[in-house]
């Protein structure tokens, strides 16, 4: 890994693959075709794209129960607890409908309405992730959605992954199909007679994916369009070597553009978790993907003291930021920008992928500045409530018409007044 | 006003303007060129397309003190009440972090944090609303945003609204700058010498900041892309029809395209309603804006029950919702689509644009199916907080470790079982 000091304006940021024109021409054509033959153009394009004519696009009870029995008893056991973590952890995002009142006899507020229906879309292949089913699904549940669609393209023999159904049963998904890229988020998003619309549209997916949400942005709410994703390690010379090059490395491995840095106090520990990466990395499995991504993207700042070293973790806002330092809390407090901290020795990022509770679906690339871990605020939306009194009214009908005059809206100032105003106000 | 039985798939969306190619590529090149040369790109826009070559894009503390002198003692008073309200109701939106703990000393939570820096940007020319700054601003500063920058394009004259001004010295925003159009969002967005960049681009704009708005989105955080206006009444007989066609006037003089809608289950209200509807048009300034919009967009619809009344105003999903009739609070805990609900005959729309606190930037064009009014969340982020203790850390590892596995991620595993559990674990 490369060794750097810290300088100012140091950054994450990679560019984001905003797709040719070809890819969003043939997205834009997918999207016009599904909205205007519905369930015959999704077919067609599951059979160019996944290589297979469906007879239905509903998955069967019975390959759910197909599903569940291909996994292990201790599989299902442990995907179960780690259903019944998130749902715990998200239960207590849960808000109230709120309001006040004065003593004139006003009343203001905030009501709080689950979103009507929301889609899941679950990529295919090797990224059907059953960690992304629950994260994905959990918080909309506890949000109250009633609706929830889970979509995933299948494979040539028409299958969805066993690992992922199984996940989606324990979520407590009752409908879904076997449609994946554009044509899924075209479904969801303006619905076909089999696929009712849904309201919001999260979840990960390829470019094909990445570029229909973002066409359809607007009809439907979409969650953030995700990039490669990234881990900061900050750490001082109280953390292990082999336990920092550990938790670089499951970052490395998901993707060659997935982004490990570490940044530290301690020059030892720079030189000491270097020769730990390149040593672990060449055991792994995937050692090609995370050797790449090590090479290309992996860096280690090397900072003079804490605080410039959390000003290099603040100025680079990571998606997972591990404190491996004496006073871990003292030093979360003074992170701005990160998507999920993970504090001490054993809180290894793998924890929070799975299993603690808290989400998986972060913001990337620098968005952790002004985007949040995905939560049940994103599947509830507020409408605020005014119920004025007549004194209250009486005491400021005068205020807001010489408002509304203000800004030449001559019907606003009159509809106050058509209360009366001038008869018996003020 | 057209006078139509209610009928299920009934909807207020128009078509959204999407620009054309033409205004796509000229907003792509701004864009583009502003990033490229920065402040003097700007200037030079401004010259295009303002016509005022600035020596200085910063309003000075002199401008403020003008503009301010140049309102009466009333009007600033009625400002500033009306930023108090505003300010009042948003500081009771601000959440705190939280955190739960265990018995095993794990502890998982959530931790708000503010932005850094939002830009709002405030239209020029007929529409430059100080209440549109208030409400754009007084949630982030509720917030606790520190650096709330304000950007208006400047008249011919070089200079900006005096109300905008005024109002913006009352919220409190220091730093302001006369730039407009998608020049403007660009330096947001990506900084300039003099325009340093921001988290997050709120208000408002023409297409051409849409556009941008748009171009940008991903780079920065954005608020929504706002449609026309709209407002829907639900009103029984005991609404008085003078007042609902006051209030349905009010949202037609905003634009042509703004949309207004009674819908009813008194056949009797309907007919009076449309009668009174033509008649104060006719009194109105904008006269000829309001009877375009009631013509093109003015709708009565007439139900059966109460029970169809409010299901018309869930398939609507309204920006506005009037709730003129007994019984309003139980209708109003029916209603699980609008953006704003004013309750009763004293909460006439104008009474929540301007004046009682809650925000009047609301989800337009049936949006309010998923998307919220403007509030403090817009200006704070998440960051989940996971602090594993020692003994849920061997708890679980193993459990972790086999759900990696299970999705093929095998250095993911091995960052866990580099923690040792496979020696003291289990």
């Amino acid at each position: 890994m490369k060794i750097e000091r810290f300088a100012e304006g140091i950054s994450l940021k990679r560019s984001v693959d905003a797709g040719t024109a070809d890819q969003r021409k043939a997205v834009q054509d997918i999207i016009h075709d599904v909205r205007k033959s519905g369930d015959s153009a999704v077919h067609n394009f599951t059979e160019r794209f996944d290589g297979v004519r469906l007879e239905e696009l509903l998955v069967s009870e019975r390959e759910m129960e197909e599903a569940t029995a291909s996994l292990s008893a201790e599989q299902l056991a442990i995907i179960q607890e780690a259903a019944d973590n998130i749902e715990m952890f998200h239960e207590k995002q849960i808000r109230n409908s709120w309001f006040t009142t004065d003593d004139t006899g006003t009343m203001l507020g905030q009501k709080l309405t689950p979103l009507d229906a929301v889609g899941v879309y679950v990529p295919g292949g090797t990224a059907a992730y059953p960690s992304s089913v629950l994260m994905n699904v959990m918080p909309a549940k506890a949000a109250g959605v009633e609706r929830i669609v889970m979509v995933s393209p299948p494979g040539k023999d028409g299958k969805l992954s066993p690992a992922v159904l199984a996940a989606a049963k324990i979520a407590g998904v009752k409908e879904i199909y076997k449609v994946g890229g554009a044509q899924a988020i075209a479904a969801l998003a303006y619905g076909t007679k089999t696929i009712k619309k849904v309201d919001k549209i999260v979840g990960p997916g390829n470019i094909y994916v990445a570029l229909a949400k973002r066409e359809v942005f607007g009809d439907v709410a979409i969650d953030m369009i995700a990039g490669p994703s990234e881990i900061a390690v900050l750490a001082d010379e109280s953390a292990i070597a082999s336990e920092v090059a550990a938790d670089l490395l499951s970052q490395a491995e998901h993707d060659a553009r997935a982004c490990s840095v570490l940044v530290t106090v301690s020059a030892s520990l720079a030189e000491e978790v270097a020769a730990e990466v390149t040593k672990q990395a060449a055991l792994l499995p995937r050692r090609e993907i995370a050797e790449a991504s090590i090479k290309d993207y992996g860096r280690i700042v090397v900072c003079g003291n804490m605080t410039e070293a959390i000003e290099a973790v603040n100025e680079l806002a990571p998606e997972h930021l591990e404190i491996m330092t004496k006073d871990g809390l003292e030093v979360m407090a003074k992170i701005r920008h990160a998507g999920a901290i993970f504090i001490g020795r054993y809180s290894s990022e793998p924890v929070g992928d799975y299993f603690a509770g808290p989400n998986h679906v972060l913001p990337t690339n620098g968005t952790a500045r002004f985007s949040s871990p995905l939560n049940v605020d994103d599947f509830q939306k507020k409408s605020s409530i005014i119920m004025y009194s007549e004194t209250a009214f009486r005491q400021n009908a005068e205020k807001i018409a010489d408002f509304a005059r203000m800004e030449g809206l001559e019907a606003h100032a009159r509809a106050i007044e058509s209360r009366g105003v001038n008869e018996s106000g003020k």
